[in-house]
């Protein structure tokens, strides 16, 4: 049998552990990611580099959980009953919310309420909203900036924050095939793109402005198609 | 009456041009437009810093021109026969085409022959050569970076690189509304971004393959929508 930690040990290891995100988070923004080491996180945050090598096995490790845990907790503010829509959010972006702490809000997925056009609108407008929030645009472009040019970290990056949100999509897209309202011969994965790709290049690339009527347009052109019908 | 420069004058100021472009281009690539200086450019072009500072007035300039030259060039390398889609190849990423030097292409746009889907995934394709190409993968991938995190310089390459690209599109896309083929309610400037932007995130965030087959399904998708017909 392991021994449980004192409940005073545990809330000083919760504490240590959120105000070293908060550093990585903070420091990552104002560095970049080149720049941040984990010397420095561990300066900001007031605790020794060993306290968080115990923890993680690089700053890479660390920059991963504090946007697992910066995504929760922005869902948890949300609250309960856009729990679905917050869990998919984002999918747009460089980072995001799923992984092991995240899981029951994984599972929830995109809420299916049988209208897919109202469905992507919402969750695209929880989407925008985070991508105007200056907590999360700061660190975001800063970890999707390296990653542009440092593949192997953008792919470690994609892999377990953002791929796992688009398929949050092909879900509820396979759903809405089934439902008969999206083509047999679509992939989903494909597909999401048509809406999801637009509203990450505006924000990375500063190519247009971000609104609820933006994303709303990008749903009903997808869905519908640019041709006459 | 300004007097012309003697040929040789001419010949030996347009070497050092194309030195100092190519020495621009491989310096951002390998070091990240931060670390990229007037000096280095000079140093490794084998000219004087005031060569440079006689013709450009500063870092960002001289890389402006840099990436419109080298479109240019992949322009010219393809052919007349397919200038209008190289002028308009590359709307998807961040620098490319257009400019003064480059402005007979940018007028011939994207060729019209009347089907659209045919128009758009030649274009497309043209771009998927590019971005697979190391001569501009690289600098455009240093250069958007950094706009991603450099929002006045990203606007500004935005604005001189890309968004000309964009209208590229913009104009095929009025065309087909004027023959029908488009509905009359859709905003071109949107509706790019349909098969524009999914192209430039899996390209800058490598989150999917690049390939003809990919760049076709999106012209599809978006012209005739994923809800059945």
């Amino acid at each position: 049998m392991v021994s449980k930690p004192a409940p005073d040990a545990t809330r000083r290891s919760e504490k240590s552990r959120r105000a070293i995100y908060a550093a990585a988070l903070s420091l990552v923004a104002e560095v970049g990611y080149p720049k941040t080491t984990v010397e420095g996180i561990a300066a900001r945050a007031g605790v020794g580099k060993q306290t968080i090598y115990r923890w993680w096995s690089s700053k890479a490790d660390v920059l991963l959980e504090a946007f697992l845990d910066l995504a929760e907790q922005t869902a948890r503010e949300a609250g309960h009953d856009t729990a679905g829509y917050e869990a998919a959010r984002q999918g747009t972006a460089g980072p995001g919310t799923p992984g092991d702490e995240t899981a029951a809000d994984q599972t929830a997925g995109i809420p299916d309420t049988g209208d897919l056009a109202a469905d992507l609108k919402a969750v695209l407008r929880a989407t925008v909203d985070e991508l105007l929030d200056p907590r999360f645009d700061a660190p975001a472009r800063a970890l999707t900036a390296e990653g542009v040019v440092n593949e192997q970290l953008g792919r470690v990056f994609v892999s377990r924050l953002l791929e796992p949100q688009l398929q949050l999509y092909v879900a509820r897209l396979r759903s809405a095939q089934e439902a008969g309202q999206v083509r047999r011969d679509v992939d989903p994965r494909i597909a999401l793109e048509l809406f999801v790709s637009p509203l990450a290049q505006r924000w990375l690339q500063h190519t247009g402005p971000i609104t609820y009527d933006y994303t709303d347009t990008l749903v009903d052109y997808a869905l519908y198609g640019l041709a006459p019908r």
